[in-house]
């Protein structure tokens, strides 16, 4: 492996101001900065796939930084689930938390910086196992992503065979990985997707049942209605609002609905309102759940392997945007909220150097 | 036991019109009514104790009749959950599904029409246990509101010794039985009520940490957060609304909230509107769950035994609050929405012949 070349400049993208509803690139402001110095304890690391996502957005509001750190500064660099590769390791000081042998060159995972260069404590790095899949999928369809949807949909809507399970936002990184497991698990699948072209991908690429685009759609309870006659056994919901209440009038006793995530009102200021679900809840013996995947830690392993064993089977397919270079990353974040985006939204910001 | 006196006359109690908002007393109508003729499979029931809940309110409303029959109809008698003696079986067509082997005096219980004397199907009652407690228990402590109690927190609420659990109606039948229980399992327990009788009653008598009077409150989320400085894992909900919004604002992580009933919007048109929970349920890995106690059919037996032990050990009291007289049903159901009640509100409407 060759030595960093010093010429590189070293740049970094932070939160320039809180955004008010959708983030603009004046959200963001790129920096050059100067290549970081191996500390005790670090690595240097070296940003291959930056991986962006909605659930982010929560994070960039004006507030007091809370205990888990999830809030973005202002003039801080943002942060998100990132592929690396490690340059330099500081040898003189060998760390203990290094129990995974970590060594330069190897690649890595975690929640890191939006810069091309930075240093982190050995215990903030995970490996990644190029022999699962491809190495960026350690943070879209073995990472977050796609934890998120093996758990939501398996221990939270427990899935029966010839059971009806509708996924919203089914065409992204979440929900097409949800949909697919459904239908692994034997269910009928309906996907809920805003355009024709993701509409088409569920039903050709993702082999759903049903695609639904709700853009082309005047009475979503009723279509989903039409679509699930009989009725909705499972809700996995990316997108909430108005779309969660038509699927929510479809379910049937002991319905399970798995709260994955809101798009709908990410960038809402006020706590949005909707009809209350309790009696809805009572009538149906039914359950909304929310989670994160960090509940499920201890079944990473075991799910990473099941989800790599499906892709290399052909079981499911998993699609990812790419997008080159460091500087397109506030666009790639930006542009996960016009709805446009089919699969994981990743950025490629380095090569892997051999 | 003596021959039913065919002096007394018979009497039913009517929908006459659909309430809108709390039922007033022409909401109901009372009749004179011939006694009824014993048809093939039936039984003569003499009604002895009736039972009148809060949840039968939704059931007044104008709509068509739902599978489950659950509408009251106009100028029908109302039904609601009855303990009634046998005074005449159709001896001369003996009944198949007459596998408790009922006879003449036998004390049964089942949802009944509000009528002194009526006939039912055999099938369509249940014997009472006279041995386990007394018996107008069978449908207060021992019936639908204990049971709810009891399901709804130990299945739906899971709680662990040491958790906080807050009951809303906690002064009522189903919440005093649910806060008794979770006090039985361990918890920390702070019962929420509207008057200071109750809250003396929910401190003094049924042994609670804390009791809040939410009429005396004007903070309801603060005196929440201070009672409960470890924050709420469980919230057992009889109540639902504003009330909800408070204690949901303080729930921990993994918290489970046991929606049994919603008092406060029983008697709203509209479908009531609040903050949507999502986003909470997410961050907080929280659930939101509704049942009946039908769901826990299987487990009936071993559930009333188990009430029962704690009732006659002295490890729980339960409450009835006593009216005398079939004509003094409607005003102890309009009489449950005031907010009065201590204990299960119920109806002597006639007296155990020997």
């Amino acid at each position: 492996m060759k030595q960093i070349s010093m010429k590189e400049q070293n740049q970094e993208i932070v939160l320039a101001k809180h955004p008010s509803g959708v983030p603009t690139p004046d959200t963001f402001k790129i920096n050059n900065i100067d290549m970081p110095t191996l500390k005790k304890g670090e690595v240097l690391l070296k940003s291959i796939y930056v991986s962006v996502d909605p659930g982010m957005r929560g994070f960039m509001n004006k507030g007091e930084d809370d205990a888990a750190g999830n809030k973005f500064q202002l003039n801080k660099p943002i942060t998100s689930r990132t592929v690396a590769q490690i340059v330099a390791i500081d040898t003189d000081h060998p760390n203990t938390d290094n129990d995974n042998n970590f060594k330069v060159g190897d690649i890595v995972h975690g929640r890191f910086a939006w810069q091309k260069y930075q240093t982190v404590n050995i215990a903030d790095i995970e490996k990644v196992d190029p022999t699962l899949a491809p190495i960026s999928t350690a943070v879209s369809m073995l990472g977050v992503p796609g934890l998120a949807a093996y758990f939501g949909l398996l221990n939270i809507g427990q899935p029966k065979q010839g059971e009806t399970v509708v996924v919203s936002g089914a065409a992204g990184s979440v929900g097409s990985m949800a949909a697919q497991i459904a239908k692994i698990k034997g269910c009928k699948v309906i996907g809920i997707a805003g355009s024709a072209k993701k509409v088409a991908y569920l039903e050709d690429d993702l082999g759903l049942d049903k695609g639904i685009n709700y853009k082309q759609v005047d009475d979503m309870q009723a279509t989903i209605k039409e679509a699930c006659p009989d009725g909705v056994d499972i809700f996995f919901d990316n997108v909430g609002g108005e779309l969660f209440d038509a699927v929510f009038a479809n379910i049937n006793r002991h319905a399970r609905i798995s709260i994955c995530g809101q798009i709908a009102d990410y960038n809402e200021s006020n706590p949005p309102q909707g009809p209350r679900p309790m009696h809805t809840l009572i009538k149906k013996s039914a359950r909304i759940e929310g989670f994160v995947v960090y509940d499920f830690a201890d079944e990473f392993d075991d799910a990473k392997k099941q989800i790599a064993d499906w892709y290399n089977n052909g079981d499911l397919i998993y699609k990812e945007n790419l997008i080159e270079g460091f500087e397109s990353i506030p666009d790639a974040f930006i542009g996960l909220f016009s709805g446009e985006n089919i699969g994981k939204q990743m950025i490629k910001v380095g090569e892997v150097e051999e």
